[in-house]
């Protein structure tokens, strides 16, 4: 493979991070069988898992929600290693037909898991969990330092040694890191392409993204090669990606979940922040992540984070639910409308009061201009010069959430200052907009339930609108997606008498046709106000049990 | 008086403030009688309210706790006129020997005195109790904008409107604002000096000064004009005034109190954010202004704020203090370190645990190199920008903390980003240093016990280094003051032989002596954890007690 400090342009220094993960795939054995090649695969990869992987790895892998198999793993009915091995076959799966990953921990895990299940008596809260973690450590999009690819396998290296808060953390309650995850150049795109990498596609339907930023999580856990992974959020990147393959994501309040030791681009920037939070294929996974990660006390260690340990809350009498038909922007796709007349109807039925969440008078738009430039207070500069730095194109995605947003310029300190200050205000606007409907006798509302995108699955390069995730992260509230159905041609009929109200509500309205996402999982998105977290997980069960979930 | 905007230069201008201030003054009634003129002041003024008010005067405004007149108050064993009128009259004493009013509420403060008393029941946790508060509405120090200075009066009309969430938050506890209190060009010396008011002098020594930038509040509250000010600190603006004159201040963790309505200049700045917070007569008139600022949910307005009620903190055992004798960089004054001395030992006498906070390795001169930058992201262009449109001078002291800091320049917005790193780092290695405090068996450090400046009130425009207090707006960590002692040249000699370790130590240690600073007041600082409010005013409560005070 030769040493990263020989390669000069940016194909073979990005040929080079591909040949470490096909190495790190190569140590797979018993060998995947039955694996498509490339040209044959078929449109989704569901059926793949029974006809590569063994019953008992099938067992393993799909049978168990993570709180049964932690039971079992804490139990020592399993052993750590065959869970262990058992994720790495059908991550390398998924990587197969997905192209998910950046590394499989092939060796580090057995190394683990051996460890693990050498200890005389179990031990943690996470005890023999596999977890799976987006490649935060280094700038994978943009390839121009050097040092910064190499570091993308030093860092991780350093989580074993103390560098990385969050990680340190589940690494003492037990678990076991097998698998690290693609991100699109910049980590800011609603899906996955970059450079080095390539494209990752959504594990349902291969011409539809499985969205991004953490879209290498959203495919692999899609795939149920991994069952508990770790995202970030500062615009969409837990959400849409988890709601693009229905399973569950939660984008945490800012400064709850640490993120000392994570490497990504515009560190130190104030103006806008993400948040590090779970991706999971069942909801009690959400909470445990949180749980745990806030056990540590991680504001002892990175001082900024809230102090407040996670603390469960429980409604009294069924949450009051507002429902956002839609963002006064863009019109969702009908099976995300169809998808809230659904849920929208088992509240009902199981007694909770559901009015409408109606924001027209909001000015969503305008939300969304505040926060494209806070994105980017530098005009995009740090990572355009990365990007320049290497000579690797800069991809259409990056094009669009940088050059293309007419609000994204360098400000000056003062120009800045009124941007925050603008921003503050929009907040303090929606905030009493929320107040407010607890006035006249009323109850206020819990929980806002909207769609976490404009539609299901996004065809490949199409994820050019992000209001229905981003306006959340610029209002600093907390959100979790969960799935709530699939796109069914027969019922999510296209509306042919709609007037699009604007260009991007016509962009939007243009590329669906119901045969072209057919199958693909919808889900939906409940908000609540800021730092109010606890209380969206409580709400989210409260939904799913009027679902007729456990 | 005529009207403001046909007003040309700044000199007529800062008439004009004037000339409304003493209007407003000239409203009281009886007139002050007996107030030496201003060639015959007494260096201290602490015996002229009794030569100047009634006996019954000085009953109400001294002779009772804050929680003592509001049980009088709410009981109506007491008009909410009669106090009123007590401490309308004793701020206007301590106008004319200190000059800390920009304004006499005293028309506005019988009136809503009178609706008070009209009421058939008390109602509200502040029920007629008299509350003083600094100039926040309006840029003082800047003349440049005509508008601005229109604003201070308007806005303050506005309060009562509904402008300004702190004081709204009060006035709806049935509160009386009766007073408005100086600060300094820019609001941001630690002394309180302005070309609209001159200079406040300290009640105890009108050679020293009262502190800043909250040095108006200082300076009524020492006279006891006040029993309850609102002040703010973003370098000891708080902390400072209040100990130079012994009475308690108590610097919230920032987010913890509202600023929505409140007039500063760096609006929408994010780097280092100030606090209101209370300056008050007693202990326990801090905890009363925490508890009602925070019984209004003001995140439910403000939404950058922290989701927390005051959560009052009880100590199950008594607490670790670590003594922090000097910061590393400069030597306190004698009296300080006797200060230190003996509340140490009533600590230890009382069963608590006392070990030093050694800082030295910990480098509070690099923090003040970043606290210094981060205060002044522009250049200070905007605060330089406002001064140079009226014409009005550049004081010393916004000289110094402008321009004789080298670090202090316009930053590109990538250098901002790399400076807000480094201020994390430091606030992470701080924390990293308290945690280890508990580290080998030992119990953790529950608060740091230190001096809140170098020395007690300082001679005025000698209050050139701000690191006892500033640090702490650093870290972002809460803080109180009380008083202990006052200087006493007889135990508080010269060390001769003291070598000064730099320029800075140099220049302070230079300015002591015994007879300059006799009789004045001595405070102490108690600093706890980041958004631990609560635990440092219970510590305070544990050291006053063992103090010897109730």
């Amino acid at each position: 493979m030769g040493s990263l400090v020989h390669l000069q342009t940016w194909e073979e220094k990005a040929g080079w991070a591909r040949a470490q993960r096909d190495a790190s795939l190569a140590k797979v054995e018993p060998k995947l069988d039955g694996v498509p090649d490339a040209h044959n695969m078929p449109l989704s990869s569901q059926d793949l898992p029974k006809a590569v992987l063994t019953p008992r790895e099938i067992e393993i892998t799909e049978q168990y929600t993570i709180t049964k198999l932690l039971g079992l793993l804490r139990d020592r009915k399993i052993k750590v290693e065959e869970v262990t091995r058992a994720f790495l076959r059908r991550a390398a799966l998924a990587q197969a037909v997905t192209n998910c990953l950046t590394e499989l921990l092939w060796d580090e895990a057995i190394e683990r898991a051996r460890h693990l299940d050498s200890l005389p008596e179990p031990r943690g809260a996470l005890f023999g969990l596999p977890i799976s973690t987006k490649e935060h450590h280094g700038m994978v999009g943009g390839m121009g330092k050097t040092k910064s690819v190499v570091t993308t396998s030093a860092s991780f290296v350093a989580w074993h040694g103390g560098s990385n808060l969050l990680y340190d953390t589940f690494w003492d309650q037990g678990c076991v890191f097998f698998a690290r995850t693609t991100q699109p150049q910049t980590i800011m795109h609603l899906e996955t392409e970059s450079n080095v990498y390539g494209r990752t596609v959504n594990p349902y339907n291969r011409e539809l993204t499985s969205g991004g930023s953490s879209g290498g999580e959203s495919a692999l856990i899609g795939m149920r090669g991994s069952i508990l992974g770790v995202g970030g959020d500062i615009g969409g990147s837990i959400r849409c990606p988890a709601a693009h393959v229905g399973i569950y994501g939660f984008k945490p309040s800012i400064k709850r979940v640490g993120t000392t030791g994570f490497r990504t681009p515009g560190a130190g920037k104030e103006t806008i922040s993400g948040c590090p939070g779970p991706m999971t294929v069942d909801r009690d996974g959400l909470e445990l992540f949180m749980k745990v990660a806030l056990s540590a006390k991680p504001w002892r260690v990175e001082p900024s984070l809230t102090v407040k340990e996670w603390t469960p809350y429980q409604f009294a009498r069924p949450p009051k639910v507002a429902v956002q038909w839609w963002d006064g922007v863009v019109r969702p796709h009908p099976p995300m409308t169809r998808a809230l007349r659904e849920v929208a109807a088992a509240c009902r039925e199981a007694g909770m009061e559901v009015v409408d969440w109606d924001c027209e008078g909001l000015d969503h738009e305008k939300g969304w201009d505040i926060l494209s430039a806070l994105y980017w207070p530098d005009g995009g500069e740090e990572v355009l010069g990365l990007i320049k730095e290497s000579g690797e194109p800069i991809l259409p995605l990056t094009k669009f959430i940088i050059h293309e947003q007419p609000t994204v310029k360098e400000l000056t300190q003062h120009e800045l200052w009124q941007l925050c200050v603008k921003r503050d205000e929009y907040r303090a606007r929606y905030a009493q907009a929320w107040s407010k409907t607890g006035n006249g006798g009323n109850r206020e509302v819990d929980v806002i339930l909207c769609p976490p995108s404009f539609g299901a699955a996004i065809p490949h390069g199409q994820s050019r609108y992000w209001g229905y995730t981003a306006h959340w992260n610029l209002l600093d509230y907390p959100a979790a997606v969960f799935p709530v159905t699939k796109v069914d041609p027969a019922l999510d009929v296209k509306d042919l008498s709609y007037v699009p109200k604007n260009s991007q509500d016509k962009f939007v309205y243009d590329m669906y046709s119901p045969e072209r996402f057919r199958n693909a999982p919808v889900s939906l998105q409940v908000v609540g106000r800021r730092q109010e977290d606890e209380k969206v997980l409580a709400a989210l069960v409260e939904i799913e049990r009027a679902m007729g979930r456990a």
